[in-house]
Formats: structure tokens, C-alpha cells, sequence
């Protein structure tokens, strides 16, 4: 197991706890978030846990899948605020000892499919 | 280099290239695909190829990063056509020949930023 991957697991037990030191413990100093569809950046870990530690909502956040290698990782996780169900897609890289040095997230929303594909597939 | 990450290298470049035998040669023959945001489903190599081959437009697919373990990867590619530009991130699982097996995809749009975060984001 990377410890990138270990450090990732942590990141969302962490949030999913509201434990934000133990969050904080995952990143390091000089972290950078992105999101890349709503153009925002934060820099640095003290904004960052912050960003986190105020997000609104009763929010829960259950990881459905971790892909590691050394020094990068995604996760796919399932936030829920009450009725409410959101994936997020967030890549990592880490550092030297697995802290998170970069986070660029994605929370795409469903959409209806495309018309001309229906011969091909199926609905779940 | 898994072998799981040297054929989803190779997927993109058969799909940028047209190339569909290529790209056929990636896919074991029960590969399923799944789009969770539009609750689609394709089952098979065949139709697979078809829902590929048959996407309507001049796209051009390009990597951004692709994230890899042993059965596991994961890619995030920008696809243009002409003045479109969507960001498209795809879980894989192999099979032990590496081989793709099982393809899951989501397709994030832009989005204004939440009020209220605006003290600890800029905007890029």
C-alpha cells in the first residue's frame, strides 16, 4: 500500500469525522487545491482545512474507490446531505512521505442521455 | 508499467486515431461500460466499439494524466471539438492479461462557485 493511498483513506475519515487535525495531518504545508470547473484555487494547508471545515450542510462523504500509485492517487467518493447524493473525483500527488501536496477536484451532476445511442444501451 | 496502464494509453490513442481494431484490441470481450451520471449501460467489445466509433462529432482526445495499480487505473483526457472543450475522467479494471474489463465514466460541466468561500479562494 502507498502511503499516498493510506494518507488519501485518512483524508476522507478524517472529514467524514469532522476530526480536522487529523485532516490537516494528511496535507502538506504548502497544499494547493484546484477545481478546475468553477475555477477556484486555494493555497496552502491553513486555508484549505478551512475550505473543508466550513463546507455547509450536514454532508457524509463514504469512498467508493481508491487508484494509487507512488506519488499520485484518485479517489471517487459519494457525499450525501440528507436527499441530496453528489459524486466527487478528486486527484492527488503527494509528497516524499505521502503528504498531499496537490488536490484537483470534479463533481460532475447527472445529465440525460444524448439521443442516437439508444441501440447500443441500456438504462440502470 | 502495469499493463492495464499501457492499454488504456493505448484506448485513447486508437480512439484520437480512429484506429477501432486497435482500440477493440484493449477491451476483453465482456468488457461493460457505465455511465453513471446518465444511468447508461453498454454490454461487450462489439457494442462498445459501435458507441465509440458512432460518436457523433470531429473530437480530439487528449491525455492529461492517468493513474495506475496493478487491475486499477483511472484517466482524466480533455476532448475538444472545435470550440468544445469537455474534461472526461474514466475508472478502468483489467482483467490478468490486462485487458479492459470494465469501464466507468463521468463527464463534469463548469459550475459558478458556492457563494460564502470567496475569503479563502481566487479564481484561475
Amino acid at each position: 500500500m502507498t502511503r499516498l493511498r493510506r494518507n488519501v483513506e485518512k483524508f476522507w475519515a478524517a472529514a467524514e469525522a469532522r476530526d480536522w487535525e487529523a485532516f490537516a495531518g494528511t496535507l502538506a504545508d504548502d497544499v494547493a487545491y484546484e477545481a478546475p470547473m468553477s475555477r477556484e484555487r486555494v493555497r496552502g494547508r491553513e486555508a484549505y482545512v478551512r475550505f473543508n471545515r466550513e463546507f455547509p450542510g450536514d454532508w457524509h462523504v463514504r469512498v467508493e474507490r481508491v487508484v494509487a500509485e507512488a506519488g499520485e492517487a484518485v479517489s471517487w467518493v459519494r457525499v450525501t446531505d440528507g436527499d441530496d447524493v453528489h459524486v466527487g473525483i478528486s486527484f492527488f500527488r503527494g509528497d516524499g512521505e505521502g503528504r498531499i501536496v496537490a488536490v484537483t477536484d470534479f463533481w460532475p451532476e447527472p445529465y440525460e442521455p444524448p439521443a442516437g445511442r439508444e441501440h447500443l444501451t441500456e438504462r440502470y
